[in-house]
């Protein structure tokens, strides 16, 4: 049998503050994971970063304390044991992003996919990291995204999953890429059905990232960016928020579940740990894909190559 | 002196039944045109084919009834003369779509800039035609534009304007291109902070190309598109219709202007010929291209060669 209808659960996150410890967080993350078992869904996502505070919002000295922040070696048997363990007694599957420290001493922003049996199935390494590199003097929270992690250096792999559990092309993005048409459509071009996001994102914009945007602008651009890159690529989405004030800094909520058509199923109510659900068929996808989205038919790629050929972009004049 | 802020129009057009003589239609473009100059627009911009109804709506046998829809030769000379007069006289430029017939006998889906000397300062050829080769049996409407025009040649290049007249990066889509993208991106590429789009779509989907989409759902996917693509590459942008009941077919309205937050500053209540206005800054793209979407920090175009190297998408397996 082939699941293409099923219940997906984007499951919010309240604040973490810096001073839980992680085995609180991973215990709470569980409770959690199985009330969207309780509720019948297939796959519960969670948000980036999911096992502490975003950090990158200060300056910090020490590598050792920005590693504390990080998860070393084999996630399945660390402190996030548990997550896999309900996954598997309970035959949900999750996303979940975390900071991860590699063997050879890279940091990434990662996310994971792990299936009904408490298998990793996918790993994800966001692609495009905002913020600086140097801490700015004199704000009140930096954002040194740039600072901590490397690039992700894995691109979009979207990756089939087991038919028997859900049978869907995912692809996952990470917070600041859901803004980056260019990461849907690779994905896209994949047939992508289900892309999940995971974003920390702050609640009022600054000199340093957003100017003068205030709450409700910063929360339209996220559904904005969510809702067209759906659409764009007929594909459901699920973009789930750790939100609130969390070590002072205010972050957005607003997680949400999008039908291909670009349009919210369900979108969360609360600032806090809230788990919110959506029935989803999708074979609804069949009907972009196949006529305004057929690729095969309509794309133009030989006319695309300033995409790929430029990074930046250049300035015209007048003549 | 270089112009910032000034006045823009959208100038949505009613139905243009096949039976109205062009003359008569240019003769109401140049009205409205005028009344836009009466409102001190520094720009106005017309809806995609604005001389005549929406022709790939019939399958026309006969080449030369196909090419009576089209403009042959000097469009500045022909029967659009005294549009090109009353930008001259007034000191307005527009932007009109039109089908290009070349002397070489290629037919394009066309767009042009003309500045507030009259004077054309920029072409463009439809990318991304929608639709079909061969007619549809028993379809109430046809979707023909794959059989009457060629694919626009010149993809996407921007044009920097008189900055005495208006000091603009501009890039131009013509109607699907709206919902693309990577035509987006390759215009933002080059600096583009006002975009200009004209479009004639159907209110209702059909077998052949939206599926069950109903008027609503159409409307949202065109206004979701042009404020998506306006706040990824932080620019201003005007979609305009052409509109209402064209020889038995509805065509939806609402004309739009954004800004370069995706927030639409104002849209056309009617679905007939209804100029709309909007004062806009320019100086209001900077925070976005020089924050959230400064491409030459944060673009990651060595990980999007999908884009151009893939046209339709590749179908993966579960392993």
């Amino acid at each position: 049998m082939t699941v293409r209808k099923f219940k997906i659960a984007g499951v919010q996150l309240g604040p973490i503050s810096k001073n839980t410890p992680k085995e609180k967080t991973v215990e709470r993350l569980c409770r959690l994971l199985e009330d969207a078992a309780d509720n019948q869904a297939s796959l519960a996502v969670f948000p980036e970063l999911a096992l502490s505070s975003f950090f990158p919002r200060w300056y910090i000295d020490s590598q050792e304390d920005i590693d504390s922040y990080f998860e070393k070696g084999n996630i399945t048997t660390g402190v996030v044991k548990p997550l896999f363990e309900v996954s598997k007694a309970r035959g949900i599957g999750f996303f979940l992003g975390y900071a991860e420290l590699t063997n050879d001493g890279k940091h990434y922003n990662t996310g994971i996919l792990v299936n009904n049996k408490g298998e990793i199935v996918q790993k994800y390494r966001k692609s495009h990291l905002p913020g600086f590199d140097e801490p700015t003097e004199g704000a009140e929270f930096q954002q040194l995204e740039k600072r901590y992690f490397d690039q992700g250096d894995i691109g979009f792999q979207a990756v089939k999953t087991d038919p028997e559990w859900v049978d869907a092309t995912v692809g996952i993005l990470i917070c600041n890429d859901r803004r980056w048409p260019e990461a849907w459509r690779c994905y896209g071009l994949q047939g992508m059905d289900l892309c999940l996001n995971g974003y920390n994102t702050a609640s009022n914009g600054t000199s340093l990232f957003g100017g003068e945007e205030n709450k409700a602008l910063r929360l339209y651009h996220s559904d904005l960016s969510t809702k067209a890159n759906a659409y764009f690529n007929s594909t459901f989405a699920v973009s789930v928020a750790k939100c609130g004030f969390e070590d002072g800094q205010e972050l957005m909520a607003g997680s949400l579940i999008v039908d291909p058509n670009g349009r919210v199923i369900v979108q969360a109510k609360t600032e806090e740990d809230e788990v919110i659900f959506a029935d989803i068929d999708l074979d609804e996808t069949i009907n972009g894909k196949t006529k305004m989205f057929d690729f095969s038919r309509h794309r133009r790629p030989e006319l695309y190559s300033r995409i790929v050929e430029q990074k930046g972009s250049i300035e015209l004049s007048f003549q």
